[in-house]
């Protein structure tokens, strides 16, 4: 396959082929690169953004003044704002990746056949990543630095509402990462917010490796319907506390009210609480005096409601949705079983916990939910890549192949296999 | 979103939905089996395959009888021929992998964290898993069992010309496998061979978790294209020994000529060989001694032919072609970076070997050629799952994401996050 990659892109089509072409280029170098070389890259990309956070700040104003016209709420243009908070954060960020272990070249399973061949598995990069995001500009930077660590070429797409800011974190990432000896376009911002461009990056086969999107539902079917190229899908997170009929009820008061209320806005907080019969009246009617003092409004179903006067009433659409509010929806089920149905049917495979104090039942709960993360006797709050001990996290992945769950550095390398031998041949 | 499923179905679409929605019963139910009842199903499939071997040769003699229809050379028709020597590879393959180690519900990396978390993977099975492959009959029974023991449902879509012989093993497989505790369906193949059936399986994501496409390049292409599920690739191999100017040349020949001549027909055999400017007239002097012996055609390069007169001109298609044959495409290269560019420009991405006695071109090759399998020093003859040490494997994955190489057992699982606390909350 030939594609004539034009200097001067004037069409879309043309301008993925010049990134494209462009992004191959760098990952090969990139792939290449001495693990120092790239850690001193992301420490002068750091020192650059605190010496350009007026320019950041500047470039975001932009964005925020025009988000009325957007029509973005409040909480989304809280989102969207880089204060020195954040601006902070992002520098944060960088000097932690740079801190973390280089996955690149290394080697792992080494095994010793009879014939004497050493064949093991060696962490390799993937070549070009695709990430199409929306909103926070952070994650300009942030998955900037992971690709680029991980020896990875990538190709960003963030959201129209954050175009200024991107397109400076992408430029202070490019030349201060040049000038540290990254190749150019290691980090490409998509210098358009025509949709069209998202199509097209899900169909660049010949340029991209991989497409991640992360964001709201359509988003990401839309990308998956139209892709070309392996997807990881980082959908949003229902997730499930279920009290079990053999929980300690203090801890799963404390867990309920952490997963739900400690930071409702985000993906792995506790969507819908789930409770075993058996202990539905004692543990509803604590929880609610908690909840109650929470301002967490309750939607349950009917047997909840008998036991919590003042909770609404849930909706079939409720229990699959993502509030990112303070709102709980609160189900009794019958058995063990019903509520690994529940969770199977309605969650998004992202995180799951259950509070028991029975052996077999937590046995089963890690076994039999078919979710990315499966806790026992623990918070929802915990399932991210920092908290799991990975460093930082380009996301959590609630696909099932090459990366389940929250995604680091590993998970953006493949595992070629790597046999070393003294001159074997087959019999 | 709902599906209906109709139990008597009518158009190719309802009989997707129809298999489809049998299957995900299927793994609901495989997922929970002791390793035992599985290997108990195994070998009952491979008892049962045994006393209806009669059964099966007059199957597979519809097939053949037919082959001639269908336009098969005689190579596809032997590969097509279940004789008393397959059927007993088959019934050995179910026994190996019933003795394969189990690895669903392992869990490794395990970590604690500071406060206590224990945070590790759990390996799961995937769900269910569409395999389209062509002609040779025993991919039923092999990847049928893999499946099974990795605790996964499977539907199954093999080429028409073994339509007869796919059908009678995977019913015996059903009957067998259900009467020793497997679940219905758990082994479905597709009862027609319409082609329509290949886009709608790929289209399938609400039943089938990952289709591994296993053929020509053309099949692949098209499920890549349609697919909205994640497909693990398995192009064929276009493979290469690149011998380097430090190379043992009486190493390098005989590597050379194994890799190209112990089995031409197969996916791991060497197709071009790269010979470094430095050594390019010792070495071909003295390969085309051996390679003229064992009846290789040799088309080469401008400087090849010089070196060895009787070889023919390679065209640009040579270097992209995968002979499957004893057919050799030979090129003098420069220097090792043009070795590298060679292969990553003109490979499959299967597996490539260096010959080399120099430690830094050696670590080099390995890093820099991008392939699912990189040897040093070894026939490439080697890439097989069983080489490897896995036992059998469902095929060999060109793809760089979850399974790169060989796919064996662990391949055909996930790993999700399983977090064992005892109360802990997010501060």
């Amino acid at each position: 396959m030939t594609t004539i990659v034009h200097t001067d892109p004037k069409t879309n089509q043309e301008l993925m082929d010049f990134l494209g072409s462009r992004a191959r280029n760098a990952a090969a170098q990139l792939a290449k690169l001495n693990p120092c070389v790239k850690n001193d890259a992301l420490l002068a990309i750091a020192k650059a953004i605190d010496d350009r956070a007026a320019e950041i700040a500047q470039e975001n104003q932009r964005d925020i003044d025009k988000a009325p016209e957007y029509g973005l709420t409040d909480a989304q243009i809280d989102r969207l704002r880089l204060n020195d908070k954040r601006i902070g954060e992002m520098i944060m960020a960088l000097r932690q990746v740079a801190e973390l272990e280089d996955p690149v070249g290394s080697i792992f399973d080494m095994k010793t056949r009879p014939n004497g061949l050493r064949v093991g598995r060696m962490r390799a990069p993937i070549g070009v990543i695709g990430i199409i995001y929306e909103s926070r500009p952070n994650v300009t930077v942030d998955a900037g630095a992971l690709c680029v660590k991980s020896g990875n070429a990538v190709i960003l797409r963030g959201g129209k509402e954050a175009f200024h800011s991107n397109t400076i974190l992408a430029k202070i990432m490019n030349e201060a990462g040049s000038g540290a000896g990254l190749p150019a376009n290691a980090v490409q911002l998509v210098p358009t917010t025509d949709r069209e461009m998202v199509g097209l990056m899900a169909k660049a086969d010949a340029f991209i490796d991989l497409i991640i999107p992360r964001g709201g539902k359509g988003l990401i079917e839309r990308v998956v319907q139209e892709a070309t190229i392996p997807v990881i899908k980082h959908y949003d997170g229902i997730c499930h506390v279920f009290v079990d009929a053999h929980a300690d009820l203090d801890m799963a008061v404390m867990i309920a009210v952490n997963s739900k209320t400690q930071r409702p806005g985000v993906c792995n907080a506790m969507e819908t609480l789930l409770v075993h019969k058996r202990v539905a009246e004692e543990y509803l009617k604590r929880l609610a005096l908690t909840l109650q003092k929470k301002g967490t409004e309750v939607r349950g179903d009917a047997r909840t409601r008998e036991l919590i006067p003042w909770a609404n009433e849930a909706t079939l659409e409720d229990w699959s949705t993502e509030y990112l509010d303070n709102i709980l929806s609160v189900a009794v089920v019958e058995s063990f079983d019903d509520a690994v149905q529940h969770i199977n049917r309605f969650g998004s495979r992202h995180t799951d916990a259950i509070v028991t104090r029975d052996y077999h039942r937590a046995m089963r709960f890690l076994r039999e939910v078919d979710s990315a993360c499966v806790f026992v006797n623990a918070s929802t709050r915990f399932s991210d890549g920092g908290e799991f001990g990975m460093g930082c996290e380009i996301g959590i992945s609630t696909d099932k192949l090459h990366a389940r769950g929250p995604m680091g550095l590993v998970e953006l390398t493949s595992a070629k296999f790597v046999v070393f031998g003294d001159g074997q041949v087959r019999q």
